[in-house]
Formats: structure tokens, sequence, C-alpha cells
């Protein structure tokens, strides 16, 4: 996303940034009447967000009503992927506007629509794999999850901070590679708490589900707090 | 970067567009008018374009006068990495702009002069993380090179089409790791070659230094191309 550039560039960005803004206030809205908990992954191409899902989705059975909505700039190759699960799924393509680099609320709107958030208790929203343009935008979701790869390296928050500080857990994946990085684990942790300290995180490998059982357990907390207050 | 989306925002997308583009021409005959080769780097965060240098350029000492100019959003952790070699390095950050997510013409134009062209024959430039922006905008390259991870997955050349189809060479880099994951290289060299028929790549480790020799020469290749002409 191109931001606060030269001169007129300015007024043209803030008004679209505004514009998205009460798109995603009117969606967070939405969500919260249906008591969904929305979930916005972010993180690079290949950090593993939908494997993620795939670990995660088994290990939500039975504990949550869960929908997905892909986000992808070509191809429905990751909705193929989740729809072997038995959860329902739609695949959101931004090819059609030229390639954009994240989703926007209109977009995710669309998508929530045709998804079909009534009855939904969970939603996740896997958005394009990008770790810049997407902490841009707020989309309406509940929570803001980044997904990050070890093989990444320990940099990443410092080089990327608007992700991390509008995140609010930080999936950390593919853990079972570490024996064959050199990646140092103390400095990448004090990074992510250098940028964001109120960040919480799991270290987890989406290949072999070893450390899922944090991140499962703050997806059932967020989930407990979106959950429709009735009044009777 | 956010194009072609509905009604107003098309012409101011591309107007910026075009507006770069004519940087990028002149940026392009300055450098031929230097004789310097210059090499766009792009690729997703942690793809490895500043290992690929610290690999590449021990490589090329003695062969070639280099330059390296490091985008990055924030810090100048990447230009510190590269000046323990013997070259000249400018590191230009965007978070002034906003945390822009790719490198403009412009921007190209102010490091090249600080760095000074003349002199050097061959020049990096290693652009913002980003597998999405950094494909739309001509920086005045000679070539454009793609660092992909094979820890990202098959199927990134068919999600991130533009990168693959604008690039001259693609690095798949991270080859040591590959005992280790699930990729099938098969399938991904038949990816890249279904977006860009045309596409020649390395498949290394910048790491280990496994496989550089394709890389290097091709950089020799390019780098005989980009000499400049004279007449006597």
């Amino acid at each position: 996303m191109e931001t606060k550039q030269k001169d007129g560039r300015i007024s043209v960005v803030t008004g679209i940034l505004e514009a998205n803004d009460r798109v995603a206030d009117e969606n967070r809205r939405m969500f919260a009447n249906t008591g969904t908990c929305v979930i916005d992954l972010i993180g690079s191409p290949g950090a593993g967000k939908t494997a993620l899902l795939e670990a995660t989705l088994p290990a939500l059975a039975g504990a949550a009503r869960v929908g997905v909505i892909a986000g992808d700039i070509e191809t429905t190759l990751d909705a193929e992927r989740i729809s072997v699960f038995d959860v329902p799924v739609v695949q959101t393509t931004t090819g059609a506007f030229g390639g954009a680099c994240h989703l926007e609320a209109s977009t995710v709107r669309q998508a929530a629509d045709q998804l079909g958030m009534d009855g939904l208790n969970l939603v996740f929203i896997e958005n394009v794999g990008n770790l810049v343009c997407p902490a841009e935008f707020d989309i309406g979701q509940g929570a803001r999850v980044v997904v990050l790869s070890v093989t990444e390296g320990e940099d990443k928050p410092l080089k990327y901070p608007l992700a991390f500080r509008t995140a609010d857990f930080v999936v950390i994946n593919k853990t079972d590679l570490l024996p064959h990085l050199d990646l140092d684990m103390a400095v990448l942790r004090r990074n992510l708490g250098q940028v964001n300290p109120r960040l919480k995180w799991a270290e987890i490998s989406a290949r072999t589900r070893d450390g899922l059982d944090t991140w499962i357990a703050w997806i059932r907390e967020r989930m407990g707090n979106s959950k429709r207050h009735t009044t009777n």
C-alpha cells in the first residue's frame, strides 16, 4: 500500500483508509451481532497460514462452528486445501483488482455475506501473503494474528514493525526446522517484545502439530469473549 | 500497492505509476551511461536476499566493482551486514513515507546519487521484502531477480504471478533445507515454467554456497551486456 508519499497522494490515501475504516466498523458490528470471533491471519508468503489452519481446524472439531475466508491474488489453491475439512470456506481473489496486496473491509464484507456468519462462532480470514500492506487495513477483525516462520529470521519484527504492533498474537511456525537453522530464538523473542511488549505468542510446528495447545487455548479464550450477550 | 480499485482511484494510481515510469526510464539511461548492470532483488521477507548478497559478494571479488542499495521499511540491519564486505552500500528506508511496501524509481535515484554509480559496473538493489508490490514498480533496473526460499512452498509462482512474470531470473534459495521439507522441487520447477516459460533459475543455498556457480555465471553474462559501448 502506497502511503503518505508526496503532496497530493496524502489526501487520496487518507480517503481510501477512512472509507475502509467505516466499512470495517460496520463489519465489526455485524460480527458482534452474530457473536462471531473473527481472526485475521497475516504473514509473509509461505509463512504457513494455510498449514496453520490445516492443523487448527481438526483441533477445534466439535468445539466451534468454524468458517474460513481465504484471500489470495490468484488461484483457489488455499480454499481447495481447506475444503477437505468439514467447514464452509469462501475464496476471495484480488486479481480482478489489479492484484491488490491485501484484503479490504469491503472485500471481507462480500465474502462474509457469501459465507453466512450467522451460526458461526469462529471465522478465520487468511489475508494475502504480505507482511506489510495487510497491517495497514482494518477489516473489522476481532483479533489479528501474525504467522511468522522461523525460517524468516530473528529480525522481522524490527523490519516490519506495524504488523507486530497491531497484532494480538503471533504464531511462530515451523519450529520443527529449528535444528537445521542458525536462528537464535532468544533474539527473536526479545525483538517481538521490543516491538510490542503486550504481545503473546505460541511456538508451534503446524506440520508436526507440536506446540498447538497454547494457540488453541488462546483461540478458545477469544471465542469466549466474542459470545453474543443475550439478555434472557 | 493499491491498484485499479474502484472509480476515482484508477486515475490516481495510473498517475503514480506513469510518474514512476518516467523516473525509471531516466534511471535506466543513467545506468547505461555509467555502464552499470543494475539488478533488482525482490522476494518475501526472509527469502534470503541479504544472505544471497553475503554469498555473492565474495564470489565476485576482483571480478567486478560492486555497490549495494539496501531497501527496508525500518532499520539499517541489512546495510550493516553488507558493510563488512569491501563494497559501497547505501541503506534507504521507506519508514518516513508511512512504511512504503516497495522502492520507487525516485528513491532509487537518490540512493544511486549517494552511492555514485560512476566506476561501478554492478549494483544490487535489495528491495523491500514483499512478493507483491515491488513487482509493480519499475525502478530502472537492468534485470529483476526473484529470490524464493524453498520453505515458501511450490505454489508461490502461481499465487504471486506478477513477480515471476516480470523476473529475468529466479534464485531458489535454502536448498540445504530440502531434506527437512515436504516440498516437491519438480512441481516448483513446473510452476515457474508455467508462469514464465522464458524464466531461468538457479537452485542454491546461500548458507552453504551450494549451487552458486549458475547464479554467478548469469550475473557475469548480464554484466557483459551492460558494458559501456565506447566508439573509439
